[in-house]
């Protein structure tokens, strides 16, 4: 395959300024390959990052957002042998220094050479350059081979998963048969919810407000939702599980009342894990951690090789995340496609922009 | 219900000799309630607790063996609240004595006072008279309820499945997308196979020499399985797995081949648990435990209240143990069901034995 | 030895009424021993309960509070074989029901059946009598016997170090050479800094505002202490630690502002063990737990048996508590050793409570 | 500080052939640092590796083997910034590929591209060189900043100190109050006992047949010593265990009879971390670790950066491994100081080969 100098890209050129123009498609440097993107599943986290940038790492004017995405390896530096052109693959966003304490204890998504490119830090999408693009460069250690069950649209949403998914293996992951509640039926909220049942949960419980939302979760298997503007949860979890609350809490909604309430809803002993995005400080009842002996955590980003782990509960179609992904725009469109993932336009969950019509 | 003072019973009058007898209907202890039996599994076993009884703790002339059954709670001691009248219920075969160190940790199944009776511990079928009787009493920490959707039939097999699962929590359960390798399809190793599934491995291989069980392991959705009669399990399971090995090995065979072979086609860093009874000494490569750095653990039985988080999945269907039903007898056939197991007579895996016509 | 009829004690007669009187010798219950009480070591929960009792369970009148103590068995129930007459022993004051879900996974403290006397439940000076009074009746899985390099006043404060030691259990314990810092240098803080560094911590850092007792940190072991008036304890952290945070925090101070603090000065990945009492809600930078991948816990008093592991550590002198324990009275001066206590009279860090003259 | 070219190295012409050479100063790599050697101290495994090379990755006729070695930063790669010349530091032998899926979860030293050079993997000593030279370029990530407080001889035993370490992580560390057995009384086998005590072992219990280096466990703060040519071994710590047996086995001895007794004299769900360098196939009670539901695993190498945990516990005395440092050679000399350490001459534990004369 040929492979251009130049390529359409969506660029931050000022906060809230995101722009299609023409970029030269990146050099790879050794451990890189030549990503052809096909689609970038927009997260929630992204308009943020338009509006406001990361935590001072985005050099306006010339960084691409976007951190969910699938393509095809293009092209590959010399020292890669792991992946040959041709190869279908999902991509994460986080590779760490490899040098620091952190990483090399596996933690790499809380390396502590964060932004430092010199050293090797990259952050697709957040400090570094990422996926709204025809092409993008990304580190052997980001990239993880699709099979070709997993669609590319599908594949997209696998960081997500990631996500999730590391945020079970810090809290002892889902053991087998325990009442799981979930709060907040967003994407990652709903993925929460399916996956906690694969991994063997007994009864998936999903709270939220928006009916529809709610009604998605119960095609993917989860047992019981509950609308918390019909229902009081509290007390009808109680019910639920014999007056000893639940085993593990996911909290994926960000909001404050939820998240103390996640405190109320766990058992003695229970676990809970804040998978949220909380922008301001949350009063808690901490008494509660030590009174009833919680264990709480939350999942920085999809560490410790976790995306992998998803990919055969993907492939064979166990992880079915179809039912998310709502909207498809071109890459042209990527203003609309924003403005149609942050209003929910149409019930929109998932929204993936596509650099090319492909399929 | 009218409880009669005796009961039908097959007792063990010497080793090798097993008779059902009329026996005295056992009185409550505290905290016990009286099962009406409805269903006992026929374990790997009892064969050799008939033969030889069970390191001396098993008192010939009055010793009812049998340690997995289900049934219908009759009484209960006054101070039994938590089970009533009436309640369909399975049964763990473990009573620690709940005052040890290694009871107060939760190790109630490797309980330090095992066999002293006086302190309060109980092995039913092993040390303490179990269910091949139409009644057994049963401690309420060795009763779990059984909804309606599970049979009685079905329960019976739970103890065998809390045993795999205990010796998944020991191992640091199933992690998701894992490659988990059962060796011997024996009742233990198609649950085995079948669990891992359920808890979120990706891949799950069952190998083992005949023929018609692998099949049933097919059934029950296993992967792939392999006939160490027709490939090279080790060759083929590195070609599997791109030459790494398994994430995990569970052995069931109990036999000194695959025990030594697990650790040749697990991974560096990977998991063997041991789930079979090893008659002899096993001589095994030591040196690859420090130098691939495996995590080695077998289960004591269903430890840690693990049969109850079997419940959920059995009830719900995930966990559909009927293929392993293969034959049903009365209590008074009691040993042509003990001939019909260890004969494998009609491809026997699972024999319940039932002491009265129930269903 | 003769055992009398009645003994002295103190009895919460109303809230905030508590009087020596004289009151039975309890009866032995199955399972339980007569301890003829030597010390018993004023809790800072002690203060509450006779201000307002334990959450409802309290039986004012008859009630007999004080939950640290030790002393000397003068009898047994039949059933007893672990314990003898004459063994020195100190008591921990919870014994679960033994029967729920938790209690069989080793969770006594966590007891679903908390304050149910007829299936068990115990908690001695909570629910249940205590140990300001001549004797007490224990159950034996609330014994552990002493050596007689542990005297009986530091033996008190075993009930503590069971809780630190809880806590450090459920954090994942002390991992050898990381920097644990400690906020509060009340007893329990004290205490934590101590193990932290006996458990292997390469640095222990202290947090508080009174110089006498950081000087008694120092005293125990601490390598540093900060004054919280006088240096800024982030930044003196940050300093210490490269930038990076410490391992691990223990806040014992029950304070909103350290507690919040926590977060601040822990590193990513690092953990929290929450062991202060939080009257309030407190306001957290909930965020931080996902995006730095905290993990955060606290200790439900002594559990798992804890107590025991401090006992070889306290009994060849790595665990010196005598620095703490400040002053003593007899049980007729009670109301004196909780002014004393409360008032931090004298600069009182541990009072101890003797029923009779012993030593 | 001027860098020669040229430098003096022990060289492996071919197997059993080690000579003192002339070399080249070998050339920084990207992240790599040249360390000038100061000590380094002779491992169990050289004289296997001078005699055989190691799985066939050793080059013959440039290979420089010594894998425990200290020095001083003289020169630094531009990328490295978190280590300047005139540093002290110790080298930890294994340097993952950091790219496969074992190095991204921190089990680096069971990297999957062992020996492969061009990913990046590196073995100093074993696969690539080591530190039987004047100098040697290591990677950052191998590299341990030393404090004042420790000696580069006392400093080159820490590579052995990560080993012990990492196997402790592995198997749970040790836990508080904990009675460990120590068997074999080498290098590792005193280091691990000393350091089982300093991570809160209540009672460590070092076994082995001389009792010069018995002597020595005991000027290393060991409890008790027990001699195998003159007490039951088993007998005795069932004895000193209250018939429970140990907590924790560490076998260091390498032999077939303590590798299977340790299984016996370990109590039931206790631990077993096999160090050894088990040269042939060892027979085990399989059935053992089932029914006694033992955990087992033992460690490769100093994984998970744990060398630097050891280095607060050395540098402040805690882990004071002077005691095993019982000669001393220079590099000219290497063939003799092999010859002491492997003869036992002079009761030889730890052998230091010096570049040159330094202190």
């Amino acid at each position: 395959m040929s492979i251009p100098k130049t390529m359409k890209a969506a660029v931050l050129f000022d906060y809230g300024d995101l722009r299609v123009t023409e970029m030269p498609v990146p050099e790879l440097d050794a451990g890189e390959a030549l990503v052809k993107v096909d689609s970038v599943a927009i997260c929630g986290s992204d308009p943020g990052i338009i509006a406001r940038g990361w935590q001072g790492y985005t050099p306006l004017g010339s960084f691409i957002p976007g951190h969910e995405f699938t393509g095809v390896v293009v092209a590959t530096a010399p020292d890669v042998i792991r992946l040959k052109v041709g190869d279908r693959v999902a991509v994460e966003p986080h590779k760490g220094c490899g040098r620091c304490e952190n990483c090399l204890r596996g933690l790499y998504t809380t390396c502590l050479n964060y932004g430092n490119l010199e050293l090797g830090h990259r952050h697709y999408g957040f400090s570094t350059n990422g996926g709204y693009a025809e092409y993008a460069a990304c580190h052997d250690t980001t990239l993880h081979k699709l099979p070709d069950s997993i669609s590319f649209e599908e594949g997209a949403l696998l960081t997500a998963v990631g996500t999730v998914m590391y945020g079970y293996e810090r809290i002892g992951w889902v053991r087998p048969g325990e009442t799981v509640v979930v709060t907040g039926p967003g994407a990652l909220g709903l993925i929460s919810a399916r996956l906690a049942k694969i991994l063997g949960a007994g009864c998936v419980i999903l709270t939220g407000t928006r009916e529809e939302r709610l009604a998605i979760g119960r095609q993917m298997g989860v047992d019981i939702t509950l609308n918390v503007h019909e229902v009081d949860v509290l007390q009808k979890i109680m019910e639920l599980t014999n007056g000893i609350g639940a085993d593990m809490v996911v909290e994926c909604s960000g909001q404050p009342g939820p998240a103390a309430q996640a405190m109320e809803i766990v058992r003695k002993n229970g676990r809970i894990s804040y998978n949220g995005v909380y922008r301001e400080a949350v009063s808690l009842p901490l008494n509660k951690i030590v009174q009833w002996n919680l264990l709480i955590t939350g999942p920085k980003a999809e560490g410790m090789w976790n995306l992998e782990r998803a990919i055969p509960l993907m492939a064979d179609g166990r992880l079915n995340l179809k039912p998310l992904i709502t909207h498809r725009f071109s890459l042209d469109q990527i203003n609309t496609a924003f403005d149609t993932f942050t209003g929910r336009v149409g019930g929109a969950i998932k929204v993936i922009v596509k650099p090319e019509s492909v399929s």
